[in-house]
């Protein structure tokens, strides 16, 4: 990179979700509903952000339809992996993130299958390392119910650990390809011989190091084993901040991790999940948010309402204040979120209405609204202040949501020296585009 | 299909693999070795096949590296649901047909990573069900060796019968995408809460079901319970045949099986494998085999034999008879296979080096050597006897043996009426393509 420095440039990542991330984005009169089976649309979108120079494009994942929430809107559709690949073919230089259960995936088919989507990408590939949220998941693949946290974050420890033994299993310069000898040097395969709490796996991987030595490894946790696991283990972070001074505690609180396990703290780039809301006017940015606001049904906020917070909400008064929430170190839930409800609660005491109008756009995540200059002053900010490295972008609504980002926030970032012009990148992993070291 | 009708129709795909079948194509001068790691290789094999008209594009797969194996040529390197994904979007009509192993895949991932590619792909996907072969791979997940015979093929019976159930229990129609109502309609979903043996799943899947309501299931197994399996639940089979007798028997065999289960036994495609050397004379094709062989180190032929045969074969005499062969029905490894080699020992008594040269060339698969009408000739009568349905082309070398195949011998059957002229197929999914009926 020419002409910005790796310490300047701020990360974008596309968090590709739906019609947008905004829980009431498909009832838009004009939204892509009916494209979302249709691969074309998410190669659409991969391009769009490609087009925008931005780093990767993320899916996150479920492991289950969850009936309830299907019917208030679309959810999982199509297999990210399969999409991912498939876009993969259609793009050239844009990461490639995929969302993987540690609980329920067998460590050598995951290792096995990213190494691939690396290979076919040529080093784009990204995995985020996640440990599932509900029962409904454990029951499609063997189990009652969902493991106990603990249990879930001492074997995703154990996976990623499996992960990169695998990947290093089978360096590609062992690949010979001798005609008149062997194939492959069989003194320079590692098998992992790895006989764990969880997994046994002996390895070699039947699939060579990739491009880039393996993909990289992001971690999307926000609980104490979750920051242990990120600051130990992860190149990347999803992180979920509601303002500048949670993104602030949480990044440094990693930071502090990492050190303390030996790691440069450099090495881990935290991006939390960013909604913009971007128009040539602050007011029309207002006005916009508030139509997408009133196409959602209020018992569907207060489903979602009750999943984030783990309660039955379906009595709660909607103009009153939001009723006592138990302390967050007594939620077995998803983290991250919790602590967000937390603290929008604890800093504005909303009412029960207010609070859903939040979380309705973003689910809690940061969320800039403005013109494109205001936009790119706040992404600027927070960065500068230590807050995040970048942001994995959750435009409200898509396409639309990331072609005006694409088209107005990013030029003016280009222009102060925060994101590197595409003609002048000069990278070609994702590794490489995030400005991350070699794995060891 | 206008020109020819489905019963004349000869089924082709393509078994793409490494450098070609025989074990010593990657030693040859001009082999693509060096290519094998490129995603680019397998796309240009599947746009050469899709521009002859072939009706798939198949992938083998197993699940360990093979230490000694990989010594010897290469054998896996990217992954194949990855591999397939990448080449859908590089490709438009054929067929993309993936190994899953039964003994070693949660059928939830399973199921929807087939989806997956079956919606990525617009309908084009299969899904070879195997129960994988060594204690290798067994290592690779958790177990310490293969479970038995019996017990691989009782699960993968319950597999197959998982995977149709959880494509069934999205029903694509159940999706209403009604703005101001549900995206789902929840009564529609059909969970199969499954509780059986080897698995426990409840469903629904969370993809909903694809184009071709599901991707086409083809069996490779030649076993009692494999036979018993495939006319149960296979829409194709991937068999293997020496000579047109034991193919016959094969084909009759499976068919007689269909009925009593209750299947229409033309429900189901018999494609055993085929090896094709062709060139303009017979003589010029029996000199490519002979070139192919003699690049073959003898004892790599011998340790090759002795996976086939499950026994040490180091210390046979190359020039004397091959030593007595125990019987099929005490053989624990792949049945098909080790029949053919009894068939060749019984009806040829070749020495054990003229059996290695035929081992050598497609591992005792039929092979037919000549001019482009000999093979298109030799291919018609087969089917015309009812040995099969059509083949499953696996090239001796790539991509010059499917270059060839689709430039001389295709154009051949297509004359005969025996494969519908390209402009006219007018089927848009692989179960179309294959004159297969329609998901029940």
């Amino acid at each position: 990179m020419t002409t910005t420095d790796a310490r300047r440039t701020i990360r974008l990542g596309l968090f590709a979700f739906g019609c947008g991330h905004h829980s009431a984005a498909w009832r838009a009169p004009d939204s892509s509903v009916e494209r979302l089976g249709d691969i074309g649309y998410w190669t659409e979108l991969a391009r769009t952000a490609e087009r925008g120079g931005l780093d990767a494009f993320f899916l996150a994942d479920g492991q289950a339809l969850g009936v309830g929430a299907v019917s208030r809107g679309p959810l999982w559709l199509l297999e990210p992996i399969t999409t991912l690949a498939a876009i993969a073919a259609a793009t050239e230089r844009i990461g490639l993130i995929t969302t993987v259960s540690s609980t329920f995936w067998d460590p050598f088919h995951a290792a096995r299958q990213l190494a691939g989507l690396d290979h076919v990408s040529h080093g784009r590939a990204g995995i985020n390392v996640v440990t599932s949220m509900t029962d409904d998941e454990a029951r499609n693949h063997g189990m009652e119910r969902l493991p106990p946290h603990a249990e879930r974050y001492a074997r995703a420890a154990e996976f990623v650990e499996v992960l990169r033994g695998l990947w290093r299993s089978w360096p590609r310069d062992a690949i010979r390809a001798d005609r008149h000898g062997s194939y492959v040097d069989a003194h320079a395969l590692r098998p992992i011989d790895h006989h764990g709490e969880a997994f046994d796996v002996a390895g070699p991987l039947n699939v060579p190091s990739s491009p880039q030595g393996h993909p990289v490894v992001f971690q999307a946790g926000a609980s104490e084993q979750g920051r242990d696991l990120a600051a130990r283990s992860a190149e990347g972070i999803y992180a979920v901040a509601w303002d500048l001074e949670q993104a602030r505690e949480f990044r440094d609180d990693v930071r502090r991790r990492a050190s303390a396990f030996g790691r440069d703290p450099d090495g881990i780039a935290v991006m939390p999940g960013l909604v913009t809301h971007v128009a040539s006017t602050e007011r029309e940015a207002r006005e916009r948010r508030r139509a997408l606001d009133e196409l959602l049904p209020v018992e569907d906020s207060l489903r979602q309402l009750a999943f984030f917070v783990g309660r039955d909400t379906s009595e709660w008064d909607l103009d009153a204040p939001v009723p006592e929430l138990a302390p967050l170190s007594s939620f077995e839930g998803p983290k991250g979120r919790y602590a967000t409800v937390l603290r929008i609660v604890a800093t504005r005491n909303p009412t029960v209405r207010e609070l859903l109008g939040v979380l309705a756009a973003g689910g809690g995540h940061a969320t800039f609204i403005g013109t494109p200059e205001q936009v790119a002053d706040e992404i600027e900010r927070w960065v500068d202040a230590g807050g995040a490295d970048g942001f994995n972008l959750m435009p409200p609504t898509l396409p639309g949501g990331i072609e005006e980002f694409v088209e107005h926030v990013v030029p003016i970032l280009r222009r102060r020296g925060r994101r590197p012009l595409a003609e002048d990148a000069g990278a070609t992993t994702l590794r490489e585009r995030l400005g991350l070291p070699a794995p060891r």
